[in-house]
This record gives structure tokens, C-alpha cells and sequence, in this order.
């Protein structure tokens, strides 16, 4: 086999491979609530929202490496599952279980695009950089949305309260104060509205 | 109401607006052949896709504009629906009807990012640009892989032929060599393994 067809080939198995991220199911809904949304939508409602959001990201952000990050955030979910983020005890091995899924999933690449891809996926999980920080930031404001656009959503169904939203609306804040008081907005309109517990 | 706050209420409206490509199918069929892809997997495959086969686009090819042609490049669909591409009937008045479903869905954003992104979908349905080439160029082979995988999937429900398939794939031949090449030898051993009709 030539050099050139077995690089494709692996490309391609990657590409067959993270079809699964599809079948991994979110615990929030789509914004019309008639089901819950799956990894890979999720992942495609990100990449849309720093399109459309970037003005709000710090100076200098390099959307290229954001939109890689989003669109790869979620691919260890393939092996590890979705972690429901109010569930501490599923926390407790999460950083595990998506190492694990991390070494096998970007390995059916050839070897430099599994360091190239696996990096922007470690770079995420770290949460350093500017690119990191800001995809971090449209991964919390997402489900926010989708909760307060479904009466309450997943905030209802595993009671909530907002001081455990607020905490992770703090990683918004952070890096983009717009976007940080746009979700702060909410989480009190969802407290008067009386579809998020106080 | 500020201008800032104006402009993000409008920007959310439009992120809001659009989570409704999750809700439009497509004729083929997920890689695990479980279900039909809705768009918005689909437009996510195809941007996953566009990172890891950018070398055997052209020279100089922006991987950005890329990535943003195909992650916008459905939303017509939103009201327009999936036009089954082996549907000559459907054809007839595709182009009318995406072009109305543009004009409303891409005025719910700020003036500057309807014409930016609106622009954007307009040059990747001319089809003239090395980046709009290249983003229809997975756009074709995407489904062919879908199909393959799936023992001949939207294929055998709509009796194609090889040379129905043949013409899809020229597209990709003329701006890829090597993804030609792959895709029209996909095809070929479709017909040998009897999964599409010679």
C-alpha cells in the first residue's frame, strides 16, 4: 500500500470512528425541548456561536484554533460517556476515564495529526490559553441557554440551584465580562421566573 | 436598551433561531446505520472533516473560511428542507427557496455579520472559490462514505447508479486528486460488492 493511501485510510477510520460522537446524549435539550441534544450538535452549536461571539473574546483570539477546539472538545465522550457537570461523583474519574478515550481515539490518526488534534484537546482540558478559555466559555453559556429556553430544562429535572449555575457561569465572566453579565442576567431571570431554584 | 445589549440580544436570537437545523434529517443514514444524520451532525462532520484532510485540498486553501462555508452551509434548510440531490423535481426550485430561506434566517443577526455570513453562503453556493470548492468537495464525500458504510444506504432506498454517484464525485476529482481517486474507488468496489446498482 502506498505511503499517501495508508495516511488516508487512517484519516478516514478517524473520520468513521468519531461518527459515534452522535449517538452520545447530552443531558440538556434542544432549545425546543422535544428531545435531548447529542455531542455532536452540541459541538456544531459551539463552533457557530464563536463565529457569531468572537467580538466578545479577548484580543488577539485565534478562531481557527478555537473552532478546532470546540469541534474536538467532546470526542473522548465516545469511550468516557457524558458527564452530567452537577454530579460529583461522576466527576470524580472523569479526568481518567477521557485520558483513556484521548489515547485511543486520537491514535487511529497518523502521528502527527494525533499530536496535532490530541494537543488542541489537552490544551482545552487545561484551560490556559486564551483559545481554551474562551471555548470553555461558549461551553458553559450553551447549555445555559438551551435550560433557560426550556423552562428550566436540566436545571429542573436534577434541581439545581443557582448558586451551582452561578459557579460556572464564573468561567464566562472570566475571560469575556459581556458575555459573563449577559449569563449572570439570566440565571436571575430564570430565579424570578421560578424555573431555577434560589 | 444599549447598542451592545441590542446587538447580543440579536446575535442570541439568532443562535437560538438556528438550533432548529438539529430537527432537519437528511436521506442518509448515520456511519452505525442506526437512524438518518440531521443536518446539524452532518455540518459538524464536514468541519471535523475539513481539519483532517486540509492536505489534500489546494495550495494556499484558508482553512478558516472552510470551516465556517460548511458549518453555515444548510441553514437554508431550516426552511427550505433537505433536497434529496438525485430529486431532479425537488431541483427545480431549490434555488429560489434556499435563497428566500437566507434572506430571512441571516437578518436576524447584527447588519455586519448578515452580510459577512450571508456572503459567505452565497460564495459557497457559487462554487468558484478554492474554499467553496473544497467545502462542497466534502459535502459530496461525506454522504459516499455515509452510503458505503451502510451497505448502500440512501442508494438501495432510491435505486441509484453507479453513474448517478460517478457525476457526484467528478466534483470532488476536480478539486482533490486524491480524494477522487479514493472516491471513485469507493464507488467501484460499491458495485462489486453489489451495494450499488452498475
Amino acid at each position: 500500500m502506498e505511503a499517501v493511501e495508508k495516511r488516508l485510510q487512517e484519516q478516514i477510520r478517524f473520520i468513521l470512528e468519531i461518527d459515534r460522537l452522535k449517538r452520545i446524549y447530552r443531558q440538556n435539550f434542544l432549545v425546543d425541548g422535544s428531545r435531548r441534544e447529542n455531542d455532536a450538535e452540541h459541538s456544531w452549536s459551539l463552533a457557530v456561536m464563536a463565529l457569531v461571539l468572537k467580538e466578545y473574546g479577548p484580543e488577539g483570539l485565534d478562531l481557527t484554533k478555537v473552532l478546532q477546539m470546540v469541534l474536538l472538545h467532546d470526542l473522548v465522550e465516545i469511550d468516557a460517556g457524558d458527564t452530567f457537570c452537577y454530579d460529583p461523583e461522576a466527576a470524580a474519574d472523569k479526568a481518567e476515564r477521557e485520558e483513556r478515550a484521548a489515547e485511543r481515539i486520537f491514535a487511529l490518526l497518523p502521528p502527527d495529526q494525533e499530536r496535532e488534534l490530541k494537543g488542541l484537546w489537552i490544551e482545552f482540558e487545561q484551560g490556559e490559553s486564551r483559545e481554551a478559555k474562551f471555548a470553555i466559555c461558549l461551553d458553559r453559556l450553551q447549555p445555559l441557554l438551551n435550560n433557560y429556553h426550556t423552562s428550566g430544562g436540566t436545571w429542573r429535572v436534577h434541581d439545581v440551584s443557582s448558586a451551582q449555575v452561578k459557579k460556572r457561569v464564573r468561567a464566562i465572566a472570566e475571560i469575556s465580562p459581556t458575555l459573563g453579565a449577559y449569563a449572570l442576567g439570566l440565571v436571575e431571570k430564570a430565579v424570578q421566573r421560578g424555573i431555577l431554584r434560589k
